[in-house]
């Protein structure tokens, strides 16, 4: 059965030219698609983040220190991080998982603790992350899915860890095979030579092995990767295993869903594209995706926020959907 | 005291990277110039629909019957239309004046009954107002927002009136002393020959008389305009002089802006713009007005559904900057 067609159908039908909500139509037809419905729900939503810290943050890529990483999962576990004020405006139940980050972590509701390592490696100089890592990785965000995100209709996920601009940047080159440039930008907040400097990085990083050619995707994921990005790659995995409906945040979550998308593309099957953030690249990486994001409002923060600000017009279409009167429900002539 | 300032420096010590929100941080700089405090609030909001009809209808320029003006207030009123659910979404209460609907309305709490005629005149062959018409739909307007917006933080404004984006397109033309052609669009849903036609109707108007030379903004007003144009104008005007902020929708609410705007410039430093539509003619409009609006979905409905669409971002803007915890708060260390 086409849910999306018999959605088409029902908007015909409603109260308004044909096609005049614009993209509000084409999200309850999309989330028809992903849901197998015709009555697409957004509620409840779950907001799966994921945490990890980056040894490549030695070599000076970005300009906050480590521990902002430990800090902002607490900030965002106790509410007041800009997901956290988002996902309760929304009622989004949230949790932080802890994959990768280097410094402990107090103990939280809203954390799960299943840290694999106090950062990843240094991938200026060697694999970020070794191949069982790396499938631990993937695996607690799949876990995470069967789970917290069990009975979720919408799955946000999103991510925090300092640096991991970097390793998302590495990645995208090495699976175009393309250098640096393209796709280093300023993360938090780099200037033109912080930025130059990322870039040398990340080249120096891919000129270690021969991404593409020999290396698969797994591969790259570990040499170049962190534990928050891998446990992303997970949950799409598993989002697309069970067709939950994701909605996709930032950059580097769209990093992820690349490196998902290579291992398994049916996942793109079931994405919705929150935003074009800011970061430099990620427009052409939603290109190559072939992606049309829903807003374009120079985010650049991760953590969901995209995710959660296009929320919104999820419930906004399928509220219309649900409750517009039909053209005889409400005694209005239709165009002849 | 500069309101906007205030703001921006308290999203420098909110637990994000300085500018990481994009629009939504310039949204709540906006809202707090307006509003002139340094918590702007978007509660209560409230949604003002003008509604008319056009004696221009008559030539063939709309896809859908005359008659369907009245149904569809009926409509809104009662809870069907795409911005009456959108508004129960957002607990927005709204009223529709019928300023110069054609046909008879039944009574509704909803519904405020100020009709000055059964719809204007046709635009091609005369004026569509007398000066005393235009000048009672533009008090009815103010008188509006007065009244049932009088302790709104944000102000919607929106229209129904079969036919008025030619009415509209007309406005534009005049007041640009440009020809039809770039102001003309599908308005409902006319197909390219439908299209050109509406534009020799519009043409044909436009050499009735002087606009601009020796007409001023009122004058042309009264030539090409219609009731629910002339109030938006009216309710634009009051909320400038009590400075409330005004969520500008779509094409015709932006002409209606237009007109306004040439009255009283002021009436631009309390405006926020919506959306862009899909109708032809509103993107050059807004850059016309140095305008940058918040969402580009194709919408193209009127009724003020791009407004109440975008009213989100708002509530998010202005959640965050209440309820962001700060660097010292969180305990997050802050870039060096």
């Amino acid at each position: 059965m086409n849910y999306a067609n018999t959605v088409a159908a029902r908007w015909r039908d409603k109260t308004k030219p044909p096609g005049s909500l614009g993209r509000l139509e084409w999200i309850a037809e999309r989330m028809a698609d992903i849901q197998q419905c015709d009555t697409p729900r957004t509620a409840p939503a779950a907001l799966l983040l994921f945490a990890g810290d980056h040894g490549v943050h030695s070599e000076g890529v970005s300009p906050y220190p480590q521990a902002v990483t430990a800090q902002m999962v607490a900030n965002i576990a106790h509410g007041g991080a800009a997901s956290s004020v988002l996902a309760a405006l929304y009622r989004i139940d949230y949790r932080v998982y802890d994959v990768g980050v280097a410094e402990m972590l107090a103990p939280h509701a809203r954390i799960e603790s299943c840290n694999l390592r106090q950062g990843s490696r240094n991938l200026r100089v060697e694999d970020a992350m070794t191949a069982t890592e790396t499938n631990a990785a993937i695996a607690i965000g799949q876990r995470a899915v069967r789970t917290f995100a069990r009975d979720a209709t919408v799955v946000l996920i999103g991510e925090m860890g300092i640096a991991n601009s970097t390793s998302a940047a590495a990645l995208t080159a090495a699976l175009f095979k393309q250098p640096a440039d393209e796709w280093v930008g300023a993360g938090t907040g780099l200037d033109a030579a912080g930025i130059a400097h990322k870039a040398h990085v990340v080249n120096a990083a891919l000129s270690r092995r021969a991404y593409g050619d020999t290396l698969d995707t797994l591969d790259t994921l570990a040499a170049l990767g962190g534990f928050e990005i891998a446990a992303m790659v997970g949950a799409y995995l598993e989002c697309a295993a069970m067709r939950k409906l994701i909605l996709v945040d930032g950059f580097i979550a769209t990093v992820a869903l690349l490196v998902a998308s290579r291992m398994d593309p049916a996942v793109l099957d079931v994405c919705i594209f929150s935003h074009a953030s800011h970061e430099r690249g990620h427009r052409a990486l939603l290109q190559s995706l072939g992606a049309s994001p829903l807003l374009d409002l120079g985010m650049r923060l991760g953590e969901g926020s995209g995710a959660l600000t296009a929320y919104p017009l999820l419930v906004q279409s399928c509220a219309l959907l649900d409750s517009m009167a039909t053209f005889s429900q409400a005694a209005v002539t239709n165009r002849a």
